[in-house]
């Protein structure tokens, strides 16, 4: 093993570049040569990369976003768009390519395995810890202290107006920061798609609660953190079905994509230093088609075709 | 003058707390007795008060919200609302009140001054800095560095992407806010109502520095900052036409009420504090209808009926 | 089981007061009484407490320190203190107590044990991980964090003068605040007990690998991080040392308390709320003098007298 | 006017980097070319620069620290290092050299001047406030912050202990850092040197106001906020000897370099951001040995020869 490839692939979570990090200085430490694409799978369609030195990633460990950038790439999953990223990898003599991303990006490298002579390996990157074969995913922690901020800040005026506030966190279709993020925050009660789906007939589900607080505290603040697609027409129209209900104004706050930026905050530059030194090490013994995951604190290898099952 | 009565009136804002603080403690300086009203002026309407001493206000200085709550009083406005405010003053023999809130909430001074024997004096507490005769407003400065937390994590993802993205600050119906953070923030495009009125007929302008960024940089990362109430339908429908002109994706980010809460920054701390402490020392020189500001760094006092010009 | 009594003991950690507040939460649920000693055991010996209701603890989730203070107590490791500890608790009609701190204060409990008819069970909250018989300790994540932000603003400035900085970190006889935040700040260097005693004599050990790097890197930022107690006469005597041999000057930080404060981060909160509970679950379920810890993510019951092993 | 120099010296403050933004994007405006300096005055005495674009300088508003680097320079401060200096100056064909800095880096200026026929003007960059002619320096905003933010952290331990800390700020020789965020923080006392020096024979005059505090609130958690240089033997020194006379522990905290980094407070970056557009627009109107700053929120020239008058 000569020559490796790594890019960073789906939405973008902090402590990609500390991953980007790891796996260039342990690169270095086996005499690896390093190439980053660009722009997710994008870049190796589109031959866009870069050599990757020590000096290309000293201090940036503590930045969010990805120095590589990244992107969605619908024409990979394509059997031509898998064949051309085959050749490039071999035209550019990469023995193995490094994809950090969520179990989306994972299916992308299955694409090209059939057609790839090199070895190719996943390090779970995501803010939605939706990737079987790891207890946390790169970014989930940094994303849970982002929602937590937000939720303090809120709680601060809903007491000062002693009003009921819905905020809507990410997780596409998990609710791993909903639920993790509504524990530490105190939230009155969370939503989220595990909990079993919520429409407007059942609506009575969610009302007890907060009727019963209000008769154990009076007049209070009350916070119900909501993942993203509980609720049919979202987080907004369930705002004001409860208003409706109720008979008082609930405000809905919608976090958003500031969920997926900022420093990584230590658990996630630490998971991410981790997995991607290890991921090098693991391609050094011969890995494939594996992910670099970590179950009960110790670096393991998944297959990478099974990432996607928990959700 | 021997008691005087305080209270927070409509929107939070950071350093509130700072302000009530500072009251209280000059007021024992003075060896005046302090009442604080809960909910704005439905605590005066409602005779929902509490003594406030030293230690009541130990340790608040760093806190967001407002231990006093706040709201607001549609009771107020009405003749019969004024008289029992005023009754209610009387009452419990207070011989000042101090309002801290916006110029709406300096209004309600106004409407209970025709029937108050004692002083009234504002203190000017709003994120949106939209009162006249002040330079800065207590949590203005908490507010930007709220917005510019946000703007940073997003600017991670949008140069990830290399996206475009639209973020929404508050500010009612003043650009102060969308102003100060958009050109912290190294915005691309700021979008404000002082700059005139947008709608869909003029979306050229708006359109035009974005294609000329992208002339000049190429595909990158552009951030426009939106005042709310700048475009009709909102700015998730000016990202949706944005889209539709440019033929590429705009995301909104409507940040909300986030920017209401969490811990004062130090500028508010010590102008909360400053103004506080001024409030009382000049309600003891027979301060009536005036609001204490800062202008040129220097606490002056301004005629409560004015401060609502500017806007 | 009618009536429970909780303390905060030794030094104070992020996530106390949410671990008091699921205590109290727990125990409401399983109708118990609670009760809470203030100054940690010396309010158990002074008869210092006070009734903990659902409301007393709401919205303390989110700050720092302990709202029962917390202090250190001599007087228990006297058969006299002990014998009263637990003299105490039989006449407050305590069915058992429940300690959140660390390895020394868990002794305490051992020390009441033979005099005390009733449960006693601990909760690990100590910002230095050096607890058996858990993975991770009540306030070591935020430690990390605040480590973290320090190290960075740290390596703002050393990269601008290019200058080599010792950053002393806590951890009193263990090296896991340094190793990790030390890692998670990509510091160059780490120096744990962990790794052996360094003295004067062995300071090429230290030395090498700096030279090494400004060999491959040229002049640039250096990040040393330290654990407390790791050099004979401190880290300001280390930096200095290190500046005669170099012939450059190195900088020592001592972070200090800073390092005990805060707003407790995710991890802490949630691992806080969820040993809380599994302690009072695990009271009810007759645990005595066993530590309620996780491992693998799973809360479990360790022997409280082997909780200060690891050390 | 066609190309000017910039360089960053003496100890780096929070907004330089925005600073080194606004010149460049300024100079773009004016069509003006510019070169950057790196390590201070060093590198225009070795001739070590580059050249700075638009691109160069994009997404760094929001950075600590400064990219050209910064530094002392005791070589310009001989005859022969100004003459040096000045040459280089006429040779790269600088029109106008930008210095970013505090009172002592435009003392180099000053040194300069005879010796170079172009325009030097100032802008200044530092944690320390002590500039005369500018209200607010860039860098100070940040720095209370981020003292604010220590300070809150071990008013949460001082809270859980109920213990006198002392907390040692910056500053150099004034007490700008320590007055602010001594209010800021609800510090109980505040030492600096403008209120005159104290010494182990004055001790008695910082007990009383502790001895007062604790006949007012019994045991309560105390924070002295001390300026750097305000006690013979440094703050450690000085909590000795507290302890001593008090006969109960005091605990000193040095916040040291954390003060000087960190991401700038949106504040420093608006200013950073005026001023250095600023002083662009005026060395076009001719601007000669002056400093941009900011009076009364009014952007202002003042000589540079009289900036160090205030200390």
């Amino acid at each position: 093993m000569k020559r490796i490839g790594v890019l960073t692939s789906g939405g973008d979570a902090p402590g990609m570049n500390a991953c980007i990090r790891a796996v260039v200085l342990t690169a270095a430490a086996y005499n690896l040569d390093v190439v980053g694409f660009h722009h997710g799978y994008n870049g190796l369609l589109d031959e866009d990369y870069q050599t990757l030195l020590p000096q290309h990633v000293q201090h940036i460990i503590q930045h969010g976003g990805t120095i590589l950038k990244s992107a969605r790439c619908k024409a990979l999953y394509t059997d031509a768009g898998a064949v051309q990223a085959a050749q490039v990898l071999h035209k550019l003599q990469l023995d193995a390519l490094v994809i950090i991303g969520g179990d989306g990006s994972f299916r992308g490298a299955l694409a090209i395995a059939p057609h790839y002579h090199g070895q190719l390996i996943g390090v779970p990157g995501t803010i939605d810890n939706d990737v079987d074969g790891t207890d946390f995913t790169i970014g989930f922690a940094t994303a849970i202290d982002t929602a937590l901020d937000a939720i303090d800040k809120i709680r601060d005026t809903a007491d000062a107006f002693e009003r009921i506030f819905l905020v809507e966190l990410m997780g596409r279709h998990s609710g791993y920061i909903a639920l993790s993020a509504g524990i530490a925050a105190g939230a009155e009660q969370i939503i989220c798609p595990e909990f079993g789906p919520v429409s407007k007939a059942q609506l009575t589900k969610l009302l007890a609660p907060i009727q019963h607080a209000q008769l154990l505290r009076g007049k209070s603040s009350y916070i119900m953190v909501v993942a993203e697609n509980s609720y049919p027409g979202g987080t907004i129209a369930l705002a004001e079905d409860l208003s409706a209900e109720l008979g008082t104004e609930c405000r809905a706050c919608i976090l958003g994509h500031i969920q997926r930026g900022g420093k990584p905050v230590g658990a996630d530059r630490i998971l991410a230093t981790k997995l991607g030194a290890y991921a090098v090490e693991q391609l050094v013994n011969g890995a494939h088609l594996m992910m670099a995951g970590e179950l009960n604190q110790q670096a393991v290898l998944y297959p990478l075709a099974q990432t996607g099952e928990r959700t």
